[in-house]
């Protein structure tokens, strides 16, 4: 009889063609679904709570799947740690009740953006910030971010390519800190689209250089235009902070 | 008529195949090499001040290339930086008198070893530090380590493969700084044979963990035997942090 696991999972996204597995390329998704099965002997597939696009980093990412536990769990969780690359480590794993699913049963996502404005780039901190070497305006960054509290239609922040038609979402917070150089967006909702992250801290950076308004959010998230919403930040700046159960 | 140019490189060295160029792998002299040709039309050739392995970073290492220079270094160095991937980062560059060479003008290098002892690994710490979940004696480090000050005969802490019969080197400084879980040392000295540090801090983990006392180092280093030094320390945590210069 299969019973279900669920693992979390923290990775550096930088050598990464993203979570999901493809026929070519290193993915995360990939790699740890070869080891589980070639571990448990047997094919297993594993569904994360979202997917994440290359360069994109996860603090905690959550999957599941369903295996034949021919081992404790923690004899799995130690034999798969063992097995992974450095930039991939397992922080948990556990059996969960079988209606138990990463995606389907999560009731919100953290994520975080991290910038740094220092005039010279370093090679330490491009794979894990943005590096923008400019000023911006904190206090009307702020402003800004108020706007996108509480529930919208976030169909302006989507990048094309999704199909989905449900794009009303909740954000129930959505915080700053400014420590030296590095500017670290930390954001949390029910969900977000495609790109939805990077797309609104790329429009807040338009308003940090002066180039938007904070007062021209609101409308910019009512007028569902992806055109209206400004530039969609990179992803070596993004993480996948935390994913929220029930 | 060539002129001589120096500059100076701080690199993230996880994915490269080291410093120098190779037939085969990304390196950082061939990337440098190549980009520089293409800009001023000519084959460019630099030296190093040393090379590093694969894995091993720079905070600053310094070369030096003879070029025939058709625009001001300014713009030099911006068109370098322009073409620089991610994890290059080329902070200075400047004309220097025919004689100075990043090699053999070097009257020093500093390096830096980096360990972090949390008992869980880190995706986003395993680049750039060694993962030794242990506890270590840091009142025997700290002995150990004032028996490498001075001038001696560092034979027994050369890699093997390396011919060189000018074995003496002298420490001028030994640092070492404990942060929370991350364990910094810091080591000057007037030149380092192939894997010097590494095998050296790994001597020191040795005494950390017990395996080895403070007391013996002295005997360790006179012996002049590879074999009594013991493990060579991973290249994640090594950083040539500075070249020092008359």
């Amino acid at each position: 009889m299969k019973e279900r696991v669920a693992i979390w999972i923290s990775y550096d996204g930088s050598n990464f063609n993203g979570w999901q597995k493809q026929p070519k390329g290193r993915t995360v998704q990939g790699i740890i679904e070869a080891v589980l099965s070639s571990i448990l002997d047997d094919q297993i597939v594993i569904h994360a709570s979202g997917r994440t696009d290359a360069g994109v980093h996860a603090i905690s990412q959550c999957a599941t799947f369903d295996a034949k536990m021919i081992m404790p769990v923690s004899s799995l969780h130690t034999a798969l740690m063992r097995r992974m690359p450095n930039d991939i480590v397992i922080t948990d794993m556990k059996l969960v009740p079988d209606n138990f699913h990463a995606r389907f049963s999560a009731v919100g996502k953290t994520y975080e953006y991290k910038i740094y404005t220092s005039e010279k780039s370093s090679p330490f901190k491009n794979r894990y910030h943005t590096h923008l070497p400019r000023v911006l305006n904190e206090a009307d960054i702020r402003r800004a971010m108020k706007c996108f509290l509480g529930t919208h239609d976030f169909k302006g922040f989507m990048a094309s390519g999704n199909s989905t038609n449900k794009t009303v979402r909740t954000i129930f917070n959505f915080d700053l800190e400014v420590k030296n150089d590095i500017w670290t967006f930390s954001i949390t909702g029910d969900g977000f689209l495609y790109n939805m992250v990077r797309i609104i801290v790329g429009t807040l950076i338009q308003v940090g250089l002066g180039r938007a308004k904070p007062e021209e959010i609101p409308e910019i998230i009512k007028s569902g235009e992806r055109s209206k919403a400004k530039w969609t930040a990179p992803p070596e700046g993004l993480y996948l902070k935390e994913v929220l159960y029930a």
